[in-house]
């Protein structure tokens, strides 16, 4: 690596191992026609478009880039990391921008986004919590990866604020439903994957096709109004109390970074239906930080994660759903099973009766002016791939 | 009108006070850049670009006339009225192709997809069906119009084939699950409504702006695995059970159009919260017919459904979720209080033990081969205003 490369990088785990891609603006206005692709390198941004004296690249969505394909996208990613590595990289340095300079933008315009529930210590805690009286896995949950679909259009970047969501929720000691601000607004800590080249209605996609289609991964806040999740959920599932917003971080890592940091995902017992276990198991070790106001809460551990991404792309088609570039696919909450390992405020907290202590005061959920920062890296041999992080505070809602 | 207009007519609905929009190639091969949009009259498709003499409407969707809002849509409609009822719309007939002779397209590309569950017919009988020793309906049903997100990127138009989904469902007289063909799917009648003017993140729309949001109606048929989904849906809801696809009739009908055969909705008991209290109620009187093979199995009836569009459209945005141009919001199952006006075959069949007799067999849920159509016109004081139809023929599924 160039001298001047090694500087900018240092510790940050945006190298030339990473490469992550994104849509920035110099423009404070950050109108669509002055966007324009970059990649992160430290706290800097390059510009694609510029540094590889391609057009194609000044553009304000990822989408047309994500629809080429696996072999473009690997000669993208050969040349940026040639040039990066040559001594005619020194030419780079006129195309960066710092990264406190830019504005980041949502990176890709969003098809269909789906929320998994592949955490086995998520799922067990929220049907502790939910179905005292049950056993706390639904008969299905260990054969298949459950998963639902979410509202796409109100999937916002990294920096968006969060209005507080309202809705009909029942108060403590009261038996009716009234409308008004969430009383329990929870985050969900999670990793997304991205989809670049669509599938034909009809037909499924085997797991061992996970990275044909799917170019890389981000940080999802699947933000969670819990007291209005519980009320409207039975029997078609989360909706108000989820639609208001789920963030992403900026940059989407590919999967040609991330492949050095697989691990195998713990043993699944019984042994999933054939579809679910065609391919490479996708377990990627992913270290994960949950930060409220600047104070760690926990550490989630990705790579223990009970279904892997390859398994939940093949069962989203099993069933000859198409796929098109944009979707969104997330793992639903990351949960370990020590307790600060819990992906989100409802387990740290136990559904509110254990306050969790922290140096802005006491939570059980989340208060009007809370910072919520999800960082993340993927730990390989040669160090870290940083997914960077995703951001939101939370603002008072709509008055009425 | 005309007496060539009066003639094209007809009986149809589809007359000077419906002019549904729709897109429609004469080539053959359909690509984008050859499509147009027309609108329906009689058995015939008037090309409003060449009618108009406006270029913009020679486009291969529909979003940018909606997103244009309410009194572009009216000025547009009050010009076609003109020149239609005028001496000079006999120049128009050179802008008309015959239904037959040309391909309808998808009208508009779908932004987000959520379904709904307002009739308290279906609601009661799926209850009974699924939870016999609970309560019908859930304690939340009168409270709020139940919804949930579907899949935007398998919505289809009218005419395309529906490949018979596979997933893990639980084959009678076994517990554990299998994956396979569907054998229980289904169809449900319904009537979505199209979003055209978008709204802010974080800002509620009111019940009584629907018009200023809303622009019309199409006929939906919301496909159902039911083995699929009953093995899938607790706790987050219906996925691949409903995910492979989703038809919608070709032609949106105005609101404008739709507006004449309002009528007062059922009473609801306990009156809802006042966030989906604003505003004019929007029964429509919409008589809809659900056919296989040719023979008419049912007549539900929309205007008796318990929660109504304008309240979707508040709840579904009550949380300050936006909206986008080409959301589409359906009504859920259409079924009314007696068997020959169920919307769908498990209530028909009664989850399969009540075979239904038709003239090509006796059915309990599709067969391969089966043709559906579902169509539906709304009653005004001045005749009928056609939804026109949507259909759909089973073919069997990808193979493994």
């Amino acid at each position: 690596m160039s001298d001047w490369l090694d500087e900018i990088v240092g510790e940050s785990g945006f190298g030339i191992d990473n490469l992550p891609y994104g849509v920035f603006s110099t423009a404070s206005t950050g109108e669509r026609a002055a966007r324009r692709i970059g990649v992160a390198l430290g706290a800097h941004v390059l510009d694609v478009a510029g540094a590889l004296d391609d057009p194609g690249f000044a553009t304000h969505s990822l989408n047309e880039f994500l629809a080429q394909g696996r072999s473009a996208w690997t000669a993208t990613r050969n040349r940026l990391q040639d040039l990066l590595s040559s001594a005619r990289g020194d030419g780079l340095r006129d195309h960066l921008h710092a990264v406190d300079s830019v504005t980041l933008h949502l990176p890709f315009e969003v098809a269909d986004y789906v929320d998994f529930y592949a955490s086995l210590d998520h799922a067990t805690n929220l049907g502790r919590m939910f179905r005292p009286d049950s056993e706390p896995l639904t008969p299905n949950w260990r054969h298949l990866p459950i998963g639902y679909h979410g509202r796409a259009g109100t999937v916002v970047v990294s920096g968006t604020d969060i209005a507080r969501p309202a809705g009909l929720r029942v108060l403590p000691g009261e038996t009716a439903p009234t409308y008004g601000p969430s009383r329990k607004l929870d985050v969900e800590v999670e990793v997304g994957f991205v989809v670049g080249v669509p599938s034909a209605l009809g037909v499924p996609v085997p797991a061992d096709a996970f990275a044909d289609h799917v170019f890389g991964a981000v940080l999802v806040n699947d933000w969670s109004a819990r007291d209005i999740q519980a009320f409207e959920y039975v029997p078609l599932g989360p909706f108000l109390g989820k639609s208001f917003a789920t963030s992403v971080s900026p940059w989407v890592v590919p999967l040609e970074a991330l492949a050095a940091a697989r691990v195998p995902p713990p043993p699944q017992d019984p042994e999933p239906s054939a579809y679910l276990r065609g391919g490479e198991r996708w377990g990627i070790d992913v270290a994960l930080e949950l930060a409220l106001n600047g104070e760690v809460l926990s550490r989630p551990p990705f790579g223990s994660m009970y279904w892997t991404a390859e398994q939940q792309l093949a069962h989203l088609t099993a069933n000859g759903a198409s796929l098109r570039t944009g979707d969104l696919f997330a793992s639903g909450t990351v949960s370990g099973p020590s307790r600060d390992e819990r992906g989100s405020l409802i387990e740290l907290s136990w559904n509110g009766t254990e306050p969790i202590h922290t140096a802005s005061g006491e939570r059980t959920f989340l208060e009007d002016g809370d910072l919520v920062v999800i960082s993340g890296h993927a730990r390989t041999a040669g160090g870290r791939v940083a997914l960077g992080s995703v951001a939101g505070r939370v603002v008072p809602g709509h008055p009425g």
